[in-house]
């Protein structure tokens, strides 16, 4: 038998910058083009965007090609929403010198950024975050991908941005159930990383709830720095990234079972609560944090329980097929103390025995 | 306005083996699982493999789940049949723990390769392919991708394998047709990369055609040190690697005029001659290349010219959605002489008047 090896190069490091402010939407079509000369840019957004004006504010009258997702949210996250962007933008005669820009929340963004790594083998994306949602957490990071019919963010692949734009005042038209729920993430990264912000999270939710600009200037720019320190030690999820999955192995059954009924930020913030939950059972939570914990989630008014619809047992099965799960069972983040990750043997996510988490989902209703 | 940079780490370099062979499937699934200790094996194949026994002596009565491409070939390689394969890896409660093993031609490797890029944002692959044009080209150098209604791979990511095996026994079941055209790669690299290559070529074209199994191994290693050589210069396809797409500009457009009636090698053989009569207009061909090109694919019994039934105008319009195209028209490979390209200010690829390439095209009839 013959053998030969074929090396595949190194790939050398490169970065990206995020952008927070307000007004920015005006001016964007210029600085993505002085960023990407000669580029052409496709616009992937979706319909609320289109109806809040945002749009025709980014477009400023120039003449650059926009697919519109519709239905808006995460009912059109599946494949054949992206195969209809792809067949869009070659029937537009783009190239590989295009550049796609994705303006919305959470789910435009994971559709486009998921287009973009498939054109022609790959093309760059600009994020340009809208909702709370996505301004906190999904822009960032290069995770990409969509549903399958059996379970969330099945198919997909890491793609960084080429640049990211968030607009504050783009969440001035977002509804209030998306805004609060989409700030669930915010309040995961203080309890994973940041106790300092958590309570400043305490001390501000009347401002943040009022949606005062610069507050949520702070907060976006908080989570930007937390989110981005943790992904660029570990851009593929390889081990530390992980971490960022507290309060989503639970929150992402849920999601998954409520058929959508339930925002992603609303069924992580269940999560968060049964994860609360197997640390007290596991000895190392304890009941005060519990109690601010729930506090904060109650006054942000996002729902804490799991929808009485919804089986126990549902939850259980599609624990098993969580994408992280080996042996169908996944390993959980838990923390030790606001801020604090919980590690054994190195491992940012740890064992959980089945009958503890089936104990606590069945205590989530 | 904040900024902050988000840093993506370096990726180490990384690297595969490539083994080459005859009676390699009987022990295969051993190898495999010496070299992914733990991991769930995947098998995708199609339905040509089947009924060839070669899956029955791969599995060896082991039980591991297996993909069937069916119907086997080209008309399977779209978005639907890899949303497919996703979801019954799904069904099987697959996890990050699988590795995905692609026995087939060049559409098996393909598609395999690009379902396993995506499935939980990527788990491993092990190409085996089984045919004369994937064991030439498409098993090394991580291209992985599907057909889209407008044009062939269109879409698609780079993702690498992790082993490759060569058995050149699965040679014998191809059928003639399929053999025959697979081998038109090997001769791209010949010309391309390696005159004395050419002329092994001309000196051992019956051997090769009569499946002489020493001979075919020999042209296996040889496309594998042409291919790797290039790959690992240039991955990602941003310069130097571009040379592997000679005769392919013309070629995939003639293939997908088509409509899949001809073979990819076919359509390339077309796009050989299509090369050199431009390089014969431009000044940097000359007769006696063009005339042994044409006897050598004439010894190997493929077609030389567009069939009737496809308009030249199809050819051309085809030709401004390549992939490759910018501002609607791609560049092209040329070579000066036999194993030597054609380069212009460092590139590899070089303008051609679209008058040029219209007046060959008419020319290919």
């Amino acid at each position: 038998m013959a053998e030969l090896t074929v090396k595949v190069p190194t790939i050398e490091q490169t970065e990206y910058r995020i952008h927070i402010g307000n007004g920015l939407l005006e001016t964007l079509l210029e600085r993505i083009e002085s960023q990407f000369p000669g580029q052409k840019p496709f616009i992937i957004t979706d319909q609320n965007l289109v109806d809040a004006g945002h749009i025709k504010t980014l477009l400023n009258r120039q003449n650059v090609p926009v697919y519109t997702i519709t239905p808006p949210g995460e009912g059109s996250k599946h494949i054949q929403t992206v195969v209809s962007i792809l067949e869009a933008m070659e029937k537009a005669y783009l190239g590989r010198d295009s550049v796609v820009i994705a303006v919305g929340g959470g789910t435009v963004g994971d559709i486009a950024g998921f287009a973009a790594s498939l054109f022609k083998r790959g093309v760059p994306v600009v994020q340009v975050p809208t909702t709370s949602l996505a301004q906190a957490d999904s822009s960032v990071g290069g995770k990409t991908g969509v549903d399958s019919s059996l379970s969330k963010n099945a198919y997909g692949v890491f793609w960084h941005p080429a640049s990211v734009f968030m607009d504050v005042d783009t969440l001035s038209t977002l509804n209030d159930r998306d805004f609060r729920a989409g700030l669930v993430e915010s309040i995961k990264h203080a309890m994973i990383l940041d106790a300092a912000y958590f309570e400043y999270w305490e001390q501000n939710i009347e401002a943040i709830l009022a949606k005062d600009t610069q507050v949520l200037a702070k907060l976006a720019l908080k989570n930007c720095q937390i989110k981005g320190h943790v992904v660029q030690i570990d851009p593929q999820e390889k081990n530390m990234r992980r971490i960022l999955n507290y309060g989503h192995t639970i929150g992402h059954a849920v999601e998954s079972a409520s058929q959508l009924e339930l925002l992603h930020g609303e069924a992580v913030a269940i999560g968060l609560i049964g994860a609360a939950r197997i640390e007290l059972a596991m000895g190392i939570g304890d009941q005060a944090r519990l109690d601010r914990t729930e506090s904060l989630l109650k006054k942000l008014g996002v729902p804490m329980t799991i929808p009485s619809n919804i089986t126990g047992e549902t939850v259980l099965d599609l624990i098993k097929r969580d994408k992280k799960a080996v042996d169908k069972w996944p390993k959980f983040v838990l923390i030790n103390q606001l801020g604090q990750v919980h590690q054994k043997d190195g491992q940012w996510a740890v064992d959980v025995e089945q009958v503890t988490v089936k104990q606590v989902i069945d205590s989530l209703y």
